[in-house]
């Protein structure tokens, strides 16, 4: 049932994580900056935050993949992710997008398609809501959380996938990853992810660490995802309360290893 | 000795914020951001922190309560707010607000006081110091942490409390809250949430959390308060060092129940 | 071997922080402000996080000592930074700074050139990296992290202090702390601090707290750095991964006592 060639290559996608220690540079929010990047130095990689305009083209050229998160926009946000990610774009450094609340006001979802169709992306991370304020589709917002289910949504990550031609994340009870051909579904993950702030901006810093060292979209997306939530399952075994879980989770992104993420990923293809 | 008519209240209002999952449109400041959203999580809210000038009265529409801090106050931060609070005034959306180091600074006292007087504001928290600043009496500043004992600042809150309208509280070893006609004193907490940074911006932010289901001021106040202390009181009995402590808060807000708090709520009215 | 007369000072001037609780304002990054004020609390000082340009002469004023750090630079942190600096220079208050990243951005390295030759400052702190990028020789940036060893950038760091007439600390393996004459070496610490986000900048605060109770910077950085890395010392007999560590770190910076940093501290003059 579960892809074990899939589960081979996420363990040694890990390993050459942890080896090469590639620099992911985050242009990301303030509330979730310090959580991500110790979720980085965990998973192995080398995490530098940094988004004012006048650094950042220097800094995503030093990096091997480069991480947007629109969640709490500052100042001139936009002006520094569309730099960086045309810089990043010359230079063929992957990048990674987190659309946070896109679809909750039109700043967010504004900037959003701004950024899916003036640069080239490799990925787009959100959760059902987020995907389908993407596409032009009359979109209803509900509130932030995603207030839509994986069902309502996957059409419209396929037809975004297909027509942008990048990888489409919606992380769910079950995360789902196309690029408008094929479609992987990952089980792993814990309920209780969804009660550390910014799980999902984690999810995505971590897309951009298996990114760096593969460049096949599906298949990072999907390896990350199934690391991610694989430790996530292994933080459950040891914490059942939101605050000593959030740091049960870091602890299980450090010592998840190749072996363990070989036998646990649930990756469907 | 304690009202055991506020404790019943205080259990039904945490059970509603449970059921309901009201969201709290946070405009905080930087350090704390990431503990309080994980503390409202943790509570059985939805927070949202967001602060650009460009969104803030279309998020504000999403949510059922506004907290307003200005601890380390940024560019645009004022302009922000005011957006935000007049949207919420508007809609009816009850405003909390933390005057964070008024006193210290004319940037923070005169933002505060421009802020209270300019919005319709439900509940104000702050240390005893925080609150006299804001009285129109002339104020001597002791520095950034309270200098001023509860007793030098009761006068203080029922007078501003009375003028203004508005719900004023005072947190310190026991927490006073007033209408400027009714007094509530509440005796929950430990003295280790002093070691927690943000332990006064996270009460504030659960005021909003509960003012969004319960509009009486007074009673939103005490209540969350009392809840915030008795999770306090049950990390201490966990956790007797500051790191350790500020994950079992998280973990005893997480935990705490109606029944517990039915049973341990030390509100006197 | 290691200096007994040091670690005597070193555990008094631990006491004097508990004691005298000095505040410490701080103008850092949106990564570390968190973990930052929690550690001064932990050490028994009192933080504030100010960065606004319209507050932070004001805020200085009030403080013991002042802390700058340029990681994940924001709009106006130059001027708020240099209007600071000027003011603490004016009222003597001393200011410890870490130049986070120079090397890897011009926009980095030219703002640390501009502090360290406009502020008189008392102590810098970088990695190796950093220190070399400080000096006027041709500097060839390998990254983000410390790509250059202790042994290239000693020659860089007294020269440097020499001729600024400041203290200059390279934290590593075994921390150098020296003023262009005298030379200390520390050799208390744990590898697993380089999995705390933000590990070196709290070192930069705790040689802020040090520095407001003891003067002589050679002394108080050295000092500072001891009781920092047996705190790392003690968290790592306690946790073995990042996630617990970090807060196990938090945990023994409020347990670390006088006569532990006495019998523990590991400095060579």
């Amino acid at each position: 049932m579960f892809d074990q060639q899939m589960a081979r290559k996420a363990a040694e996608t890990l390993g050459r994580v942890r080896r090469e220690k590639p620099l992911i540079h985050n242009i990301t929010n303030y509330v979730v900056m310090n959580y991500t990047a110790n979720a980085l130095l965990a998973c192995g990689a080398s995490p530098v935050m940094a988004h004012a305009p006048d650094e950042v083209e220097e800094m995503v050229s030093l990096s091997r993949a480069l991480v947007l998160n629109i969640g709490a926009p500052a100042p001139h946000f936009l002006d520094s992710m569309l730099k960086a990610g045309k810089r990043a774009n010359e230079l063929k450094i992957p990048i990674v997008f987190d659309p946070v609340g896109a679809g909750a006001t039109s700043l967010r979802t504004g900037s959003a398609k701004r950024l899916i169709h003036d640069l080239k992306i490799s990925v787009v991370r959100g959760n059902a809501s987020e995907v389908l304020s993407l596409t032009d589709e009359a979109y209803r917002p509900k509130g932030v959380d995603s207030a839509h289910s994986m069902e309502e949504a996957v059409g419209a990550a396929v037809k975004l996938a297909g027509e942008l031609r990048l990888t489409v994340v919606i992380t769910g009870e079950v995360d789902l990853v196309t690029d408008g051909e094929r479609i992987c579904r990952i089980f792993n993950g814990h309920a209780l992810m969804r009660y550390v702030t910014g799980a999902g901006c984690t999810a995505t810093a971590l897309i951009g660490a298996f990114l760096a060292v593969n460049k096949d979209s599906v298949e990072a997306a999907s390896m990350a995802l199934a690391y991610f939530g694989l430790s996530g399952e292994k933080a459950a075994s040891r914490a059942t309360t939101p605050g000593s879980f959030q740091i049960a989770l870091l602890d299980a992104l450090y010592t998840t290893d190749e072996r363990e993420l070989l036998a646990g990923a649930r990756i469907q293809t």
